[in-house]
């Protein structure tokens, strides 16, 4: 379970009291209550309210709130308040203030308007958590403490003149000498050869293309210059209370932040997802990152720390979550490994940039609100899950998927501005989605050997000690499939001599002399044999067979013959090579192949737009069946199975309603 | 009549002998005298020339140009000179610059590269306005003034340091305390409570979303500044003349000004007008802001101060108008109200960025101008129509336009970001343009006793006080519309609490428990019963029934079923809601029931492409026939009337040429 | 030839050894010889490894390389290495980093952070190349002086503070006083009068548009900057080799610097050429810079300095050149007048951020590369070329371009933004190059006696003196075709008085009162009798004839039946005037009927796609035949040549395959 405190799937959400006089405080333990809410998250945009004026701390009113939230049997996930610095700090120390690449100051106004490399601001976030955690540390109510929030959303980076030195540090702890950082920074390059680390700097607005090393390095420092300030206050909590767990809410597959690397340091993997209800593709994009979730927290449960009850406020058009969605998606988290359900917001703001934001208790009477009953319901509908905790999804599919990767690949110029990680990884993730396969994002470097099928939509950026693991996965049985544009760069983002893709070469056995870009709306044509074609567009490696076979050619276009898709046998093993951008069609043609090759099957054969996933641990097992179609389906069963939900015993058909769910077990 | 100094219809345009040689002055006095012109503008980029170096003045020039004016029958808008500081004020004092949100200064080398809350740059103002107002104020060409030039159109906020202090010294005056502004502002969200009136700002760049409630006040306090640089050199002008009447020109629906409070300021309303000839429904929009002018003064007659002989310079492509064109669409301003029809600007300047902004006198021979010959035709015209002078626009129908509403609607984030209130407005105006009834805008706290039939197209914001008079005029009889998303707000933008449209529920009959926003490309049908569809997009609120009746119900959608427009009876009159954003077609059907219903008529039946309004005064009144069409038409009189212009009786058909036009009275 | 120190047809590329440890400058080598290469430039980007520390300076690797380089018999095109100043130039004088119009700081981490008026930078620069000439002067490998790199490219012009005193310098010493610059910048528009020098800032970020004149004289003040830069190194390198020539390279058809005046300081005219791969029109675009190239030499050899063995790395979509289109588009810079072939660059970049440039040698084994194959092959055929060398083009056709009228034309605002530069060049471009018909480009004051069709695209700006020579050359039986928009204004940007286009009305025999600019997707057609007609779009004169007479007519709208274009008999010569911006069908008929009447005939007919150009000198002719499509093409010949590549008589049929050519001689 996620907190010892509490035994329980975790349910509620962020809860901002300071927003509300007193008498509404009542109400909302009373709602809570009603709801079946067990944690609330408490005070992540406090620190004013807390700190309102530097050194003078108000702490009273939080009092009231946790003693009348613990009455009501809600136990608190305490915010650490320092996602949003109260306005003295900005006026006192504007050096606190973060710069963007362009030289402009980002002032305070809205959140998060820190400099992260700040001593100041780092100093001050300090001094108000050691007082939090001094207070509350032994508050009975205390089940979980909420580190900052979001971190990097707003700013992922600060390029100031703090930020300048802190990188410099950063950059001596890396490479001890500025010759180390000379020959891995290829500063020979355009005449960029340093002669003092004094002449550093972040990669600020330049005439022209920035280094690609530095680059990388810097987001790599900018990384980690979050995880600092994370740790930094973590330290201060682990002191206080060492067996509350402490999180960070994550945002998905968020660019600016290495979660492998954050998550390795705290204790519950909590995520905020908003996926959106127009997107027909909304359930897999969400898939895919609870998929993360649980993989980040290398396979124990995770909390869903928010959602929308509804509709969210930033998106140019916010549409709602239809009647059940909002059920049926909190469900699909729980499938996929979320031991807990929350919401942003509680209640909803009635000032501020936040109001429109769907909240579980509406601006209007929560007895006329859908959305209130919905919530309501679930609330109490998530008691009957006790027995689903810490339950495990299992998965015999790998997806390796890397940070830094993710930064290289996207750093112009490369040979098509239109290679895009997050689409790379939807087009191989989709066909796997739509067939019910589970499967877990890995590192590069990770152990491999509990999987049959290793995918690796891109792999551009590639230290030198991977391809080995990969050949060993490989010649030892397993099946392995790489996209185009791998194994291209090391981790400084030099390339690897010695033809395309030179680590690789052995595994895929083929090789690539050059790239071939295609242009914007060019069209191929890809010929599986036996009559089956798909499309590809983007990109065509001409591709040397060097002991691989064609396993698809270029039906017509320059590269008429040559081979899209090949095969390489090496041990017991298969290696494949897709060297085009198949379109999804054609992607599913290929991974259907390997799938069916591997006898990959899921849990229950669906109609379109349900999806299954089963979480067990030992003999217990619960298959999630989730209908995420407007119209209603009925699902074949192998036998009579008991809904864990209704109690109900489920005969050979099970019928669910527009946007219903089961949860099955023997 | 507009001044005292000149009753007649005034006619005439910018003068800026400045840029021509003394002999050029002669020439333009006597074209003048030609083309009846009897009002020009002179002097409003003159203050380089009349101060060139600070604190000395050369007034020789102005002088002899007045004095040449004078003789030929010419008298003068005399402009103070405010809007584009020399060169000297930047170079000695660079904080008069102004500075964007982003800090990024505003330099020289265009126009208003001043900080409206500069005092150095109000003092300098002040100074030159004085000796404008010594040296002029009993001279006999001197009719009107004309403060500054279009206030705000290129800078209508500044963000610098002073600004800063200028919008706290703004505050503290509304909110007298901190503990206030902290209220007003919502400053519990987001941890954003001051503590000191030192630590606000105005709303730069920050790194998300920035309080709406600080923008709004920053959006008030930006155009009072502005209204205090008017004020502040009006009063100086009125000291000297206290009845030459004082204006400075509008620009029609001008976001960054509230020419409610504007125009209450000053003695004549008078408006810039550049509708796009290559946009068929530029005739509208013209129309629409010339009702503005009109309402702005209260009813009174107004000022058309600036257009364009043909084409602007402007725009991507500057398409110039038909010949005919500018004649039709000056009158098009004396039907809707103005007494005068004056140009930007008399002579195309031969440097700068406004030569191929087209101008009475071209760059070629004047003879051999079209543009002329219409022109001096046009003013010689005008002399006809003095009987016209100080009569009214009679109106019924009311429209409701706010600027606070207008600001607060369009700051991020909403439901939608395709709610744009000139979308909204332009709705509801189209089908009573097209329909010939005439249209007063008025405040949502103004007096509506007089008007038989209020549309509000959209009313976000509401302070406390206005939904009783909207009840009250219901209750006596009145008709009311109102759109979508109105009443949500109060004026500090915090949320109505107690159900949307919680301020008009009662006036309404309605609750709305929930936004639904539609996604882009989304469309709804709507069936008005008997048959009588129409489409809808952008917006569906999902309307629960308290007393109200369904006018219209979505004929399919998420909604099915649900109404979409509803009737409500309060007292002795109706209020209608329209709950989606309704297409032409279907906002036409809507209104046309209720004009019908209330026996709104136009004056005259009209074919389409054909624009009727009547100005009167007793007995007086003449019914102004504008053909707007490139083709010939005939309208049908109900007897024989007088064409004012060409002083022939008119049988029972009119016919009018293409873009021609009739004045007919008894 | 274009170094007395390799009477060859130059080939190679930049070489930039600094990148690579020394074992791979033996192979380097090896491989150049391998190739046939005779000259690579060194040490464009070496300034940080020629001097790591302020006056520290290591010459030994570059010694060593050029050693290595004249033992295998390459010269050498030895750069200044100023395009790139070492990271510790910033740090030390952070005033040298240029500055954008906005007043952001363009920092170093990618190349050309430099003021060009910084007098650091140019004082550290030229102690540089002082140092350069000294070492290298005498090195017998030296045949060319590379004088820094594509100035401009990123940063065509700085907004800075010692920007703002250079450009009053060069104001002072064009205008010396101050009312001459206030006449010649039209300042009493918008009231800009100067009182004093130092009042006078680059065209800054500004409320609104810029004084165009300021703009002009600062766009002209830009280029001139960057020219000085050239200069000065140029000056010291003649100290040393007053008889090696000295280049810098030219990037075809650059806005910012007026090349005209760049060329005639230097001693080799050379350019950059990357047409798209994916442009159909690619090979006429590069035909047309070479034309350019040629022109600015005089009619002399010029070189190709850098192209693409494949694909770049700057666009979106990086397409690969098809096997043969390399050595086909290097014999098309031959064909139009280079003596020479080199590359960007030698030899791929593992690092950086241009690793993914083509080069000759590539990342993988050169032996597998089809691109190092056709490289190594060009270089050994290139062999049978000596007796090109030194033949000129001979063009009857001129077409007029000038620098300071393209940046004039477009600045905003005009009648329409839509009006181009380039387009209009290429729109009468287009069908002389399908017709095969060469064409110089002159500037408009050049003499012209010695064409038979002068072609203006267009001249908004044109100076009191041009239009004589114009009306000489047209009396004296020339033909000569102006598009429209032309003779507008003055060369300070004031527009001519007198009826547009007034220095032109003349020598036309029209006159113009208004501009008429069409609405965007407005379409017109044109009537040029005989039942032809062709479309038009964006701009339509109004055109009066006094003198001329209508050569076709509008079918159609506003101008219906008015002249579209026409021609004046003057003299013993015709002037045509093009109203209207033709398609390209319509541009075509016209043009061919004017072909058609001057009997300019191209020295072949050849299918679609098949470019014939001929070199000459004396008898001696060379007709470049060049088949740019990827189909065989079979083209008549007159008789019997031979042809130069293969040694081979071709008889009265020569057969190409696809990326074809032949070079024919008799």
């Amino acid at each position: 379970m996620l907190t010892p405190r509490v035994p329980h799937v975790l349910y509620g959400g962020d809860y901002n009291p300071e927003q509300w006089p007193p008498d509404v405080w009542l109400e909302d333990a009373q709602l809570m209550q009603e709801a079946g809410v067990n944690l609330v998250t408490v005070g992540v945009f406090s620190w004013a309210r807390i700190e309102p004026i530097p050194g003078t701390y108000d702490f009273d009113w939080m009092d009231r709130v946790l003693e009348l939230l613990h009455a009501h049997g809600v136990f608190v996930d305490l915010a650490t308040a320092t996602a949003s610095p109260p306005p003295w700090l900005a006026r006192r120390h504007p050096e606190t203030l973060p710069v963007t690449m362009d030289g402009v100051v980002l002032w305070p106004g809205a959140r998060q308007h820190y400099c992260p490399s700040s001593p100041i601001y780092r100093g001050a976030a300090a001094e108000l958590v050691e007082r939090l955690a001094e207070r509350y540390s032994a508050h009975p109510a205390l089940a979980m403490w909420h580190v900052n929030n979001e971190y990097g959303c707003h700013v992922p980076a600060c390029y100031c003149d703090q930020s300048a030195r802190a990188f410099r540090e950063w950059l001596k702890a890396r490479y001890r000498t500025l010759e180390a950082l000379n020959e891995a920074w290829g500063t020979t390059f355009w005449s960029q050869i340093y002669s003092d680390w004094d002449e550093i700097n972040p990669p600020r607005r330049a005439p022209y293309l920035v280094n690609p090393s530095q680059e990388l390095d810097f987001r790599r420092f900018s990384s980690d210059a979050l995880l600092e300030c994370f740790e930094a206050e973590q330290a201060i909590l682990k002191q206080h209370t060492p067996d509350i767990p402490v999180t960070t809410n994550f945002m998905g597959f968020f660019k600016p932040c290495d979660y492998w690397k954050w998550a390795s340091r705290e204790d519950v993997v909590s995520h905020d997802s908003y996926p959106d209800p127009s997107d027909p593709e909304a359930p897999m994009d969400a898939a895919m990152s609870f998929d993360l979730m649980r993989s980040l927290a290398q396979g124990r449960s995770w909390l869903l720390m928010e959602q929308a009850s509804s509709y969210v406020n930033w998106r140019a058009q916010n549409v709602p979550k239809r009647p059940g969605q909002m059920r049926l998606w909190s469900y699909q988290a729980v499938a996929r490994g979320a031991d807990g359900v929350m919401f942003f917001q509680w209640r909803a703001s009635r000032a501020g940039a936040e109001k429109f934001h769907s909240a579980l208790v509406p601006h209007g009477p929560s007895q006329d609100s859908r959305v209130w009953g919905e919530a309501r319901d679930l609330g109490r509908e998530l008691k009957t899950l006790d027995s689903v905790l810490d339950t495990r999804v299992q998965a015999s599919v790998a997806v390796v998927f890397d940070w830094a990767n993710w930064w290289a690949l996207e750093f112009p110029p490369k040979p098509s501005a239109d290679l895009r990680m997050m689409d790379q990884l939807r087009a191989y993730y989709r066909p796997l989605f739509q067939a019910n396969i589970s499967v877990d994002f890995v590192r590069p470097q990770d152990d491999l050997s509990d999987y049959r099928l290793v995918i690796i939509p891109n792999l551009y950026l590639v230290a030198g000690h991977v391809p080995d693991r990969f050949e060993r996965f490989v010649s030892s049985g397993g099946t392995l499939v790489m996209g185009f544009f791998s194994g291209i760069a090391d981790e400084r983002d030099h390339v690897w001599p010695g033809g395309y893709p030179a680590p690789f070469r052995r595994l895929l056995g083929i090789r690539i002399d050059e790239f071939e870009a295609l242009a914007r709306g060019q069209e191929l044509e890809v010929d599986f044999g036996g009559g089956e074609r798909g499309g590809s567009d983007m990109w065509a490696d001409p591709i040397e067979l060097e002991g691989a076979e064609a396993l698809a050619t270029y039906a017509g276009g320059p590269l008429r013959g040559r081979p899209a898709l090949t095969r390489n046998r090496l041990g017991k093993g298969t290696a494949y090579y897709v060297g085009t951008h198949l379109k999804p069609g054609a992607m599913n043609t290929f991974l259907a192949r390997i799938l069916d090759e591997q006898a990959l099957r899921p849990p229950l054969d669906t109609p379109t737009g349900v999806e299954v996933v089963q979480r067990s641990a030992g003999a217990q097992s619960y298959v999630f069946i989730l209908n995420h179609s407007e119209d209603p389906v009925e699902v074949k069963l192998y036998g009579p199975l008991e809904d864990l939900l209704t109690q109900k015993q489920v005969p050979k058909i099970l019928s669910l309603e527009p946007y219903g769910l089961a949860i099955l077990h023997e």
